[in-house]
This record gives C-alpha cells, structure tokens and sequence, in this order.
C-alpha cells in the first residue's frame, strides 16, 4: 500500500502530497518540474497521458485529478477521518463542496494560468477575464460559508475540503483580489497555514512565499 | 427518504433524473423552465443560490452539482449497485472518471453554451473556440476509453459515469463534430439510448430529437 506521488512545487499535487504528510502514511514523492517541461517527457506521458501533475500510483496503477485522489485517500484511510464517512450527515455537504471545487474553481483556475497554452494566444484576455470573474465568485461563495466562524469546511474536522481549497486559495496570491482579501477567508487561511502538516509540505515543495511568517506589505502573505 | 428533483429539459438535471428512474425509487419531479428564466425567481434562488438545475431535496436539504447527486445517490442506495463499492478495486478509476467528467467536460459545456452569458459578449468567440477544443479533446480521451469494446465505463456495470457521460454527448448533437461521430462513441451511445430507463427520461422530459429512433440525415441521431 506504499503510494508514489508525482508532483510539482505549488502545483495541484500540492493537496494531495499535503494529505499524505497530514495522514503520516509512508509514500515516495518524485519531482516532475512543470516549468522545466518534465512533464512531457514520454516517459511521463506514460504514467499521465494529458502530462499534468498530480499523479499518484496507487496499487500499482497511475491515477490522477487531484479532487478524485483526495476522495480516494479518505476513502481507504477511514481511520485519519479527513472526510465525512458515509451515510453521515455532513456526507452530502462534503461531496457538493468537493465537486463544487473540481467544476468551478479548479477548471477558472487552469484558464487563469494557462488561457494562452490551451487556447489561441488571440484570446487569452477573454479567457482570463471571465476565469477572474468565477474565481472572485467562488470565493464569495466560499466567504458565506465560513461566515459562520468554523474552523474547517465540513464537519468541524480538517479534510480533503481543506487541502484543496487552500491549495487554490493560494494560487490567487498573485491576483487582483486575492482569497486572504476576503473577510472570513483570511482567518480560516490564517488558521489552515498553521498546521504543522502545511508547513512541512512547504518545506518540501521548497516554497516559501505564501506562509503566516512570509513578509509582504500588501497583506497577501 | 422521498427526493424532490428541480429540473429543466434535457439540462444538467437529466442525469439525475435518469438514474433516479433507473433506481426506480419514489421521487417527485418539479419543472423549472431554464428557458423561460425560472431558474432566477427567489424562490428558486433559496434553494439554489448560483440559479441551476439540477437541484434536489435530500433529507429536506437542497443540494446541486449534478456529479455529486449521482455519486450520493449512488452510495445512499448501494442495492442499486450504481457505483463501484467502497474497496473494490473499480473504485479508483470510478472516482477518477467523475471527478475528470465534472472538471473538463461540464465547465467546457458551461463554456460552450453560456460564454456569453457568463462573460461578455465581445469575448465569447474566444472562449467556445477553447471550450470546442477541448470538448472534442475529451471525446478523443473516452472513445479510447471505450476502445476496448467495454459495454459501460465502469467496472462492466451501468452506472453514474454513464449517465453523466451520455447527458454530456447528449448535448453535443449540435455541434460541429458530435460525440456521435467517434469511433467508439456511437455504439456506445447506441446502447445506452436503448435502455429502457433512457427511453423513459426522455418521454418524461418531453425530449424526442436524440433517441435511437429519430430520423437524421448527418448521423447525429
Ligand atoms: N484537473 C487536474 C489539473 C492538473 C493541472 O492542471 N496541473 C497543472 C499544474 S497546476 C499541470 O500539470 N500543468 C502542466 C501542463 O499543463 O503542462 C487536477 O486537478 O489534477
Ligand atoms: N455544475 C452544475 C452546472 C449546472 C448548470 O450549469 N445547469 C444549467 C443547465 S445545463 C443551468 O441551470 N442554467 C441556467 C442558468 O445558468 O441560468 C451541475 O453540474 O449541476
């Protein structure tokens, strides 16, 4: 049951190499640098034919999406509770949130960073405008939903919710508006950049610019 | 236990509302005209804010996104066998193929049919030439998919990935290459139109221009 992750520093295997650290499960990460292209190589194409990070072998099969692996994680590690179990009650919260993310977030997310590489270099401004619409949308939304003051998104419990909505929370830190301007988003990022398990997988990642001690003077710390 | 389903024709709700007659389970069914703009009535808005189909009724809560409906209906009714089981070994790729559905396909459809809606106007051209692409990209990745000669995606059994598959073919019977000139595809589109339960959502949903029987002259039946 040893996993291997593929992953890039920052990318969308953030959430899940950050699960596998929190669950305190044994695993091998190996590093795909995007930047560097190590993600078209042929012999990565092979693991992942789309040539995108994460991906995760899991008995022995190359697995990906980020949203998919998370669940799967939860799903076969019951005893870590980083979801809901199911026929609880906050199951049907927890999988809405999940989807609501892998369909809104995830996909404006892509278009904001690669509008120019998937599409015609001609309409990338479009492509990115309407991409920062839904992002400041999600976060609106996302805003309501710890207005209430919970700690975590579902369950009053750290899960896979988490991991993924700050991975992309973080990925707005060089936007306009990014997620810390929210009113209820900065203390629950605040809080979630606190677990001991975040700062260890930015420590591995090897980042440094999105933590509660980074410096910056435009609150986008 | 009785569901209540919010749909409009043939929109995102199909899928749910397919598998609820599938399931043969007692719900109700409430219209909510998308083209005649009932999806933006504050009465509907109470129950779901962003003013989409699907919405349904579980346990007196309202819940959307479509793939997280069937994924919790999968599991609420596990007689059903709908889903692969917690633990089987189909339950990776199960999970992966949802997950890829509801984060490529749909918010490419949502491109495809809403660009301008959901962004401006002057942009639109620019965003469905990215959201063709990228359709007719996810075309090529399930016709390989199904290349095989497998009968449904998963695990040899009808279930959610067929439903969310199918709608999302469904809708590219308009378009300039339709999911029904692939390969693999229109075998398989052929045999999912055949069951009875397709048949019957159908007739309930009043839609008659996607069936086995409607006559065509380009194939796109
Ligand atoms: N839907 C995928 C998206 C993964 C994705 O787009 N990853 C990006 C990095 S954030 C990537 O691998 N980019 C490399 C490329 O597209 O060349 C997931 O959630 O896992
Ligand atoms: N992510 C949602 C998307 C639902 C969606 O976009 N539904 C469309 C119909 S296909 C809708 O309700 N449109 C009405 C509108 O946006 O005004 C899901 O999968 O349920």
């Amino acid at each position: 049951m040893t996993y291997s992750l593929y992953y890039s520093p920052g990318a969308a295997s953030m959430a899940v190499h950050w699960m596998l650290i929190e669950m305190a499960i044994p695993f091998e990460a190996q590093l795909i640098d995007i930047d560097a292209g190590a993600q078209r190589t042929d012999e990565y194409r092979r693991l992942n034919p789309s040539g995108r990070v994460p991906t995760l072998i899991v008995d022995g099969v190359a697995r990906g999406e980020s949203a998919s692996l998370l669940m799967l994680l939860a799903e076969r590690h019951p005893a870590a509770a980083l979801a809901p179990a199911p026929g609880s009650s906050d199951r049907a919260e927890w999988l809405e949130l999940m989807i609501y993310l892998a369909n809104t977030l995830l996909p404006a997310m892509r278009d904001w960073f690669y509008a120019g590489v998937d599409g015609d270099l001609a309409g990338a401004d479009a492509i990115r405008a309407l991409a920062r619409k839904r992002i400041e949308e999600a976060w609106n939304r996302l805003d309501k939903h710890l207005a209430d003051g919970r700690v975590y998104f579902v369950g009053g419990m750290l899960g896979t919710v988490d991991f993924l909505a700050v991975m992309l929370m973080r990925w707005s830190r060089n936007m306009a508006r990014p997620a810390t301007t929210w009113q209820h988003l900065l203390p629950y990022i605040e809080r979630l950049r606190g677990l001991p398990s975040f700062i260890e997988v930015n420590a591995r990642e090897g980042l440094t610019d999105w933590s509660n001690s980074a410096h910056s003077t435009n609150g986008n710390v």
